[in-house]
C-alpha cells in the first residue's frame, strides 16, 4: 500500500512540476516529512531537482537533504550559489554536515567548509578527526550545558536562548568550569521541578557516559541498555566533548546488525541498499568468499580420493556423503550463529568460553542421537526401497548413524568455539560463521564417515 | 573490563551484606543505574535479593524490577505483601507493567491486577487484548495530549500537573475533543515558543501514526526511519489510543535482527539469552530443522544412487561434489540472505523482484566465470598433482566448471526468488533462508554434474 501512495504521488509531483504550478508543490511537500521528500525526489528526474529541492522551506530542505543519497546530495551541492550554500551548511546539524563531507569528493568538501562559520568548521574538523566507527565520529558537538550552580529557572532561561541550534534539549548536560562532566539532566527533571531548585540537586550523578574513541555499536549497545535519549561523550580527562542521540544509535544499531548478518552469508559488507549497489559491487562483495571458499574444498576432494577404492567398491556410501555434510554444517551454524549474536548483544563473554562449550556439548550429545536414531530407521526402512542400489542393510546404517552422532558433536563444538577464539585473537567472531565452519566440518565429517566404514565395514 | 567489575561488585555487595551494613548498600544502589542493579541481582543468591530489594528507593526499585528476569520477578513479588506489591504497580508506567504480567503464572497476575488501580488495570488490560508483536502491545497509554485551542504556557502548565505520571514529555500530543489526532508537539517546540502562543499554530499537523494493529517491526522502523523518539498509535477511527517510546522500539529492532539471524541459520527464534536458556529448549530450537533437512537429503541421495555406475567409473567425479554443493550453497545463501535483509529494512519490496532477478542474473553470471575460470585452472594445474587418483584432464575439467557456473546461476536465482515468494504468499522470508535453499541447490547442483558429466564424458 506504501509502495502504491508512493508511486501515485511520484505522478503527481510530475504533472504539477509539468504545469509549474510551484506554489501547490511548496504547499503539498510542507505537509510531507524529510524523509519521504528524500525519497520521493530519488524517483524523480535528476534534471528537476535542484527547482523542487528550492521550492522547500529552509529547515525542511536541510533534514530532507541529511536524508539523500550522496550522489544527489552533490548534484545539489554543485548547482547551489556560495549563498544558498552558506545557508544550508548553517541549517545542518554538525554531526549531519560531517557525514555529509565524509561523502564528498575533496572540492566539494573545501566549498562546504569555506561556506561554514568558524565554529562550525571548527566543530566538523574536530568529528572527522576520530577514528571510523567511533564515538566520536558519529557524536554532535551541539547539546546543552549547564552549571551546577544555577537555578531550574535559570536553566530554562539558557535552553530558551541556545537551544534552538542544539540537536537535542530532551537531556542536558551538567559540567563544572573546566568542562568536567558532572551529571545529566532530563527537560523533564527541569520542567517538573520547583523555579528555585539547583541543578546540582537535581541533576543524575554518575550518568553512563563512553570515551571519544569507543567503537559505535558499544555506544548504541549502552543507550539501549539504559533506555537512554542520547549518552554524553568523554575524553580522557572526562570533559564533555560531545553527545550521541538515540537516532544515530539505531541506525549504528540496524547497520551493525546488517553487517553481521552479512559475514555470516560470506558477504562482504556494505552500506548501500541492495538496490542501489552496482552489479559490479554486489560481484566484488561476494567473489572473494567463494573463491576462497572454493580452493579451500581442495581438502575435501583430497580426503574423498584417498578413500576411492573404498568407495568404488560400496557405491551406496556416496549417496550419504551430502547428507552427511549438509547436517554437519548446519549443526555447527546453529552454534556459532547464536554464539555470534550473543557475542555481539554482549550476552556472552570471552570468560564463558566453558560454560558455552559444555552447553554445546550436552546439546550436540541430544541433537546427535536424535539424528542417529532417526537417521538409522530411515536407512533401514526408506533408503532401501527408494534407491536402486546393492543395500549393505544394518551396517551402512550403522556406519552413517555412527558417523552422525560424531559429526554433529565436532561440528557444534567447532561451532561454538571458533567464534570465541576470532573475537579472543581480536578477529571479527562473524566472518568465521557458517561458510568457514562448513568447510572445516566438511573436512572432518568425511574423515570420521570413511574412518567409520573402514572400520565397520572392513573396506 | 566490564566483566572484571562487575565480578569485584558482587563481592563487595556480599561482604557488605553479611555484615549488615545496609545503610552502606542503599547508598551504593543509589549510585547505580537500574540495569546494573538488575544484572548484579542476577548472580547473588536468590535468598538475598528479597532483602537487598527493599533497599532500593522507591522509583529506582520499579526501574530495578522492570529489568529483571521472570523467574526473579516472581519469587519478589510472592514475597511481596499487597502494600509493597501496590506501591511496586503504583511505580510501574503501564506499558512495562503489560509486559510483566504476561510472563507471569495466573495467581501472580491476579495479584498484580488486585493491586492495581482501577485506571491502571483498565489500561494494563487495554494493553493486554492486543495480538502479540502489534503496536497495541508494546504501545503505553500513558502520555500527554494536550489540545488545539491551548497556548504554550497553558500546555507546560498542564505538563507540570500531569507529567509526573507519563512515560515521555518529551513529545506532546494535540488531540480534539474526541481524541482524534491533531499533530505532535515537542518539549523543545514548547520550550522555545512564546507563551501566548496558540498549540494549533505550532504542532506538526500530518504526524507519522501508526494503527494498533500495525506490525511491531513496522512500528519501530517507522521510529527508526523518521528519528522519531515516539510514535503515536490510533484507532480505526483516528482516534489517538497510546504511543510507542523509542527504547521499546530500539528493543524490538534488536529482538526481530536476532530472530533474523536464527532463522537463517535454521534455528527456532527464542526471546531467551542463550546463557538462560536450558539444554532441552536449546535441542527443541535446533532439533527440528536438523531433521526435516536431514530427511530432505534423501532426495540427493537418490540421484547419486541413481548415477552410481557412473561414478563407480570414474571416481574422480565424488571427489567434486562436496565442492559443487557447497559453492552452490554459498551462492545461494549469499543471494538470499542479501534479499531477506533488504525486506526487513523496506529496502526491496515485492514489486522490485524483476529488478531483483536481472541484478542476480547478471552477477551470477560474472561469479560464475570467474569460479568457473579459476576452477579450471585449479583443476588441471593443482589437483593433478596433489591428488592420487587416475586423471581425465581436460575432460574433467571442463565438466565441473561448467557445473559450476551453471549451479552459480541457478543458486542465486533460487535464492533471490524464494524469499520474495514466501513473502508473496505469507510466510517468513527468513526462514528460508540458507538451509532449505542448500537443499534445493545441493539437488540441482548434483542433476547439473551428472548432466553434464554423462554429455560431455559420454558415461
Amino acid at each position: 500500500m506504501a509502495q502504491e501512495r508512493t508511486i501515485a504521488l511520484d505522478a503527481m509531483i510530475a504533472s504539477l512540476l509539468e504545469e509549474k504550478k510551484y506554489n501547490t508543490l511548496k504547499d503539498v511537500f510542507s505537509t510531507m516529512a524529510a524523509a519521504d521528500i528524500a525519497a520521493l525526489f530519488e524517483d524523480l528526474p535528476e534534471s528537476s531537482l535542484p527547482l523542487l529541492f528550492r521550492l522547500l522551506p529552509k529547515e525542511l530542505a536541510a533534514d530532507t537533504f541529511v536524508e539523500m543519497e550522496p550522489e544527489q546530495q552533490e548534484l545539489l551541492i554543485t548547482g547551489f550559489s556560495d549563498a544558498e550554500l552558506r545557508d544550508m551548511v548553517d541549517e545542518l546539524y554538525v554531526d549531519d554536515a560531517a557525514d555529509i563531507v565524509e561523502e564528498m569528493p575533496a572540492n566539494v568538501v573545501s566549498r562546504i567548509l569555506q561556506q561554514a562559520d568558524p565554529e562550525k568548521r571548527r566543530m566538523i574538523n574536530e568529528i572527522l578527526h576520530y577514528p571510523e566507527d567511533s564515538a566520536g565520529s558519529i557524536m554532535t558537538t551541539e547539546y546543552v550545558s549547564l552549571l551546577p550552580q544555577r537555578t531550574v529557572e535559570e536553566a530554562i532561561r539558557r535552553i530558551r536562548r541556545v537551544g534552538v541550534d542544539k540537536e537535542t534539549i530532551n537531556t542536558c548536560f551538567v559540567v563544572d568550569e573546566k568542562r568536567k562532566l558532572l551529571g545529566t539532566l532530563t527537560i523533564r527533571a527541569l520542567i517538573l521541578a520547583e523555579d528555585g531548585t539547583q541543578l546540582e540537586t537535581l541533576m543524575t550523578p554518575n550518568a553512563v557516559a563512553v570515551t571519544t574513541t569507543e567503537d559505535q555499536e558499544t555506544v548504541a549497545g549502552q543507550l539501549a541498555k539504559y533506555d537512554l535519549t542520547s549518552i554524553p561523550v568523554v575524553d580522557g580527562e572526562d570533559r564533555l566533548v560531545g553527545i550521541v542521540t538515540i537516532d544515530d544509535a539505531v541506525d549504528v544499531l540496524v547497520e551493525e546488525a546488517t553487517e553481521d548478518i552479512e559475514k555470516m552469508a560470506a558477504i562482504t559488507p556494505s552500506d548501500r541498499p541492495y538496490l542501489k549497489t552496482s552489479v559490479w559491487e554486489v560481484w566484488k562483495q561476494r567473489i572473494p568468499w567463494l573463491l576462497l571458499l572454493m580452493i579451500s574444498a581442495t581438502f575435501t576432494g583430497m580426503i574423498i580420493t584417498s578413500f576411492e577404492d573404498a568407495l568404488s567398491k560400496l557405491v551406496i556410501l556416496t549417496a550419504y556423503i551430502p547428507m552427511l555434510m549438509d547436517t554437519g554444517g548446519n549443526s555447527g551454524s546453529q552454534a556459532s550463529v547464536s554464539i555470534i549474536r550473543s557475542l555481539s548483544l554482549g550476552e556472552v563473554e570471552l570468560s564463558d568460553i566453558f560454560r558455552v562449550i559444555w552447553k554445546e556439548f550436552r546439546v550436540s550429545i541430544l541433537c546427535g542421537l536424535s539424528l542417529a536414531l532417526v537417521g538409522f530407521l530411515k536407512l533401514l526402512l526408506l533408503d532401501g526401497m527408494l534407491w536402486t542400489t546393492e543395500y549393505n542393510g544394518v551396517a551402512v546404517a550403522l556406519v552413517v548413524s555412527g558417523t552422525l552422532l560424531m559429526t554433529v558433536i565436532a561440528a557444534k563444538l567447532i561451532g561454538c568455539t571458533l567464534p570465541l577464539l576470532a573475537k579472543k585473537i581480536g578477529l571479527d567472531p562473524a566472518v568465521c560463521a557458517s561458510p568457514f565452519i562448513t568447510t572445516m566440518v566438511d573436512a572432518l565429517s568425511l574423515l570420521i564417515y570413511f574412518g567409520v566404514a573402514t572400520a565397520v565395514l572392513h573396506i
